[in-house]
Parts: C-alpha cells; structure tokens; sequence
C-alpha cells in the first residue's frame, strides 16, 4: 500500500492498478479457476466482462491450461480486447446496449458444457477479490477502519466486508449505475434503468447486482456514494501528478469519491485504485485537462 | 519491486517514482541532513538541481525544521519547480545553459555559512541512494544480479555499487550526456563539450561527475550504456502500457536501455525507476506517439 495525503488526512491507497493484469479482477478469476475438477477444466470457462474480469479469466486460464471464452461489448476499451486476446483466450463481441450479454454468456455455456465464472456474483470470485482485506491489514498492521472501493455489481466490496468484518465498507459507483447502493437501500435487487446515461467508467456499468453480493452488502455496506465523471477525471489527475499512477477511470472511482469529501475518512482508511487499463488517447485527454 | 518481462526475461522493476516525492532523491538528501549537527542545521543547506534532488532536499529541510535554499535552472519541468516551492523552500533560479550553477550555489553558501549538499558528489548522498540496493536485495530475497540505473552525475550508481558489491553495476545515459561512462573508460573526470546535445532527460545532465563517484564507479560499473530520446519515450510507453506507472524521461533511461536490448538482464536484475516527475503536456504527448 501507499500513503495518500487526502484533505490533511494521511490515509492508504491500495495499488491494484500494478496487479500483472493491471487490476484486481486477478484474484477473483484466479481463486474459482484454481478451484476448478479436473472434469471441469476440460469443458473450459466462460466470462462476461467489460475487460478486466476478462483479462483475469484469461490469465488464470492461460496458466492453468484450460480453455477461456469470453464475453465482451463491441465498445470496450481496445487496451481491453487487445490484452484479453494476447493472452489466448476466444472473444466472442456483443453490443452494448442492446443484446443482453448475459444471454450469449448463457449459450456459450450450454453448447460448451463450460462452467460459467460470473464477474461478480460469485462466492469463489468473491473470496479472491476479499484477499485485498486481508493483504491491507497485514501491511498495515492492524484492521483498516475503512475501506473506499469502487463497485460495479458489488463483488470487490462484498469480498471486503466479508475479509474485514469491523471494517466500514464505502460503495462508490457512477452517476446513474448506483444499483448496488439502490439494491441496498430498498433491500432488493434494482436493474438499470432504459435511460443509461453515459459514463466514462467503463468497468462499472452492470445491469443490477446479484442475490450474493446484497445478500453480504445490505447489512454491512454504507449509504452508496456516487461520483461524476469530473470527479474521476480530477482522481485521475491527481494519481498522475501525486502518485505516479495511471489509474483507469472505474479504477479512480473511490479516490474520487474520497477527494470529493463524499466519504469520510481517517488514518486508517484504505482506497483501492482498482485498475489501470486506460487507452492512452483517453489518458492523455484527461490528464491534459480535455476530457 | 514489481515483477517485469522483457524480452522473455522476468526481471524487477525499483519503482522509485513511488517515493513520496517522485523520485529516488529522497533517500540521499534524508541521509544527509538528518546527518547534520545542530550547529550546521542553524544556518541551512544549499542545494543545485533540476528538480529531484531539489525536492529531496526541500522535503528533508522541512521535516527536520532546516532552512534550505535550491539553485534551480529556469527551464527545469514546471511540476518539479512548483512541487520545490510548495515545500517551503527558496528557490534561486539560473540559466541553463550560460550560468555556471556551482558558482551560483558557492555565492550562496558563502553568504549563508550554509552546508553544499551535492546532488551526488557526496558521501552522505551516495549512502542514501544506496539504500535502494540494500532494499531490493531484501525485497528480493538474495543478492541481485545487476542493477540497470540511469546516471546523471553516478550517485545512485555509486550507492548501488557500495550496497551490493556482487552486482554488476550498468550505468545508462542520454546520447551526449554520458560524462561517467567516459569518465570511467578514460580513467579521469570528463566534462561535457560546448555542442550540448538536446535531451528530453532534463535529471541527467551533469557538467562532469565528481572524484568521489568515479573512485567508486571506475572498477565496478560495466562500460557506460548511452540511450536516446527515441528509445526514452519507448520506455515511457511501455511503463504506461504494461506497469500502469508514471515515469518521467530520465526515470524511464535504465528501463530504455533494457527494453532497446542495449544491456543484458537475468531474474535476478533489478532495473531502477528512478523518478515520474513529468509535465502532463510532456506525458501526453508522450503516451500518444507524438513526443
């Protein structure tokens, strides 16, 4: 972890954005992967992503030796579909909005027999992005008071409250993609709605949250934060010019959220930079104040 | 240390732009003014820089309640002049080239009864810069290889020799720049010629290094590696692309080096980041190929 000094208040940034896939989707895909028969290797995996769950399948994949099909909207980031193709798994595009991904995910797993390693609502994939908790007490010596992480269907934060159990968990998602801080509010399950509003935080755009993840969140996580794309772009900047980092826009998110004074926070509170997948033309844009 | 591949070859990356300044100056300027007596501490330091050892002396100076004066060229990157001012510290600038800045940092200590702490031709400075060797061998888990180190004046690179006195020392600098790599093949101080080549390096552009590193340097590092802007910019984009890092030009000349296939590495070779201190206009033109 690195300090982060955040309106006076010297806190902690977890780095996932320097994971070898360039995000923390890695532990995830790697824990259900790992934990795959030997039966179930054979059919192979398939995953729905926007590109760094994929990139995680299709690492853990590649190392395993067991056959990768992914998922992916005909607009994700080119770094994305680029990476995720380099390390051999098969892409199968959809367009977003439009066709329901789920539904081709759904019939490339009854045509493969393949097991389906869902981006979040999964109890293996869960428990891997949880492992975040428990490296950031160890390096911090003590159980952090409070974890500020970007959310898109809810699997990192629910992974969170389920490793660090006296931790406040802060859900931070774009304006107009709070499902998850919806669903907890009302207790249930909240789908978007027919207006998507645009966002740059293309990691964090998921229908509704799943059974799972609000089953773990509803008692644990805090009121849902949300953040403008101004604000990304300004956590973005401040990665670049105070960190050294490049951090994607879903990967700002919760520094966002933090920077904007949306969050509370205090010396032992830990951000997670959840990724840095960034076309450079996008990067350059924001950092040179364009975008 | 993070874990990179080049070339098919798994090696380390000492992301020294990660320090809280940005860059590994840190280390040397603490080591020095943490080092001074009470009475030397009343009358300040002075300091000559481009910009990172300006702010590693700033960042020291005012942690330990030390007045410190910094001899800074006009033109260096504005990111490292505002970052030096925001650090309390007073700032005189001259022009490069034209003024002769140790004259200029001379008057200074002259009229302060200040202590010169040299960027890198002092011992104190070189034991702090070496305490990157003594890390990464523990990071590592064994004696490192061989060190990749850019080279402005040789005090990272005389630190890293005296750290690790197994390790093959590769000293890297930008074409017209390489005042050690001559000093050490002639055996004497070399300065640099009138015709002073452009570089985007703005850290490593020494008049000539200083007996104290060439004393070190000239048994111990490997013959002088030079890289240009080209292979520079390369290793800019490739710390974006795949390390997710902010990486300033000279920062980024031990990683060109390596990259451009200019120096041998093994497992165990750790390459040194040594700073991301860029300009945002810099960075991205950089990152989109147009730099």
């Amino acid at each position: 972890m690195l300090p982060v000094e955040i309106h006076g208040v010297r806190c902690w940034v977890k780095a996932e954005n320097l994971q070898p896939i360039g995000a923390f989707k890695i532990r995830g895909a790697w824990n259900r992967l790992s934990a795959l028969s030997d039966e179930e290797r054979k059919n192979g995996v398939v995953a729905v992503s926007s590109g760094n769950h994929a990139q995680g399948v299709a690492w853990a994949a590649k190392r395993l030796g067991i056959p990768a099909v992914i998922v992916m909207p005909r607009n994700a980031p080119k770094v994305k579909l680029d990476a995720t193709r380099a390390m051999g798994a098969e892409i199968v595009l959809y367009n977003r909005p439009g066709e329901d991904r789920d539904e081709v995910a759904a019939r490339e797993v009854g045509e493969r027999g393949a097991v389906l390693v869902h981006a979040f609502g999964d109890p293996w994939v869960i428990e891997g992005q949880g492992s975040i908790g428990i490296e950031a007490e160890a390096q911090l010596g003590r159980a952090p008071s409070s974890f500020i992480a970007c959310c898109g269907g809810g699997g990192l934060a629910a992974g969170l409250a389920l490793a660090c159990p006296k931790a406040a968990i802060h859900v931070v998602e774009p304006e107009g993609w709070d499902m998850v801080g919806q669903a907890i509010a009302k207790g249930e399950i909240v789908h978007v709605g027919e207006d998507r509003r645009l966002t740059i935080c293309d990691a964090l755009q998921p229908d509704a949250t799943k059974p799972i993840n609000l089953a773990v969140l509803k008692d644990r996580a805090e009121t849902g934060v949300v953040v403008s794309d101004v604000d990304v772009r300004n956590a973005q900047r401040f990665a670049f010019s105070k960190l050294k980092l490049v951090v994607e826009p879903g990967g700002a998110a919760a520094l966002a959220a933090a920077l904007a004074g949306k969050v509370a926070i205090d010396e032992d509170t830990v951000i997670v930079l959840s990724g840095g997948n960034v076309d450079p033309d996008a990067f350059a844009q924001t950092i040179v104040g364009e975008g």
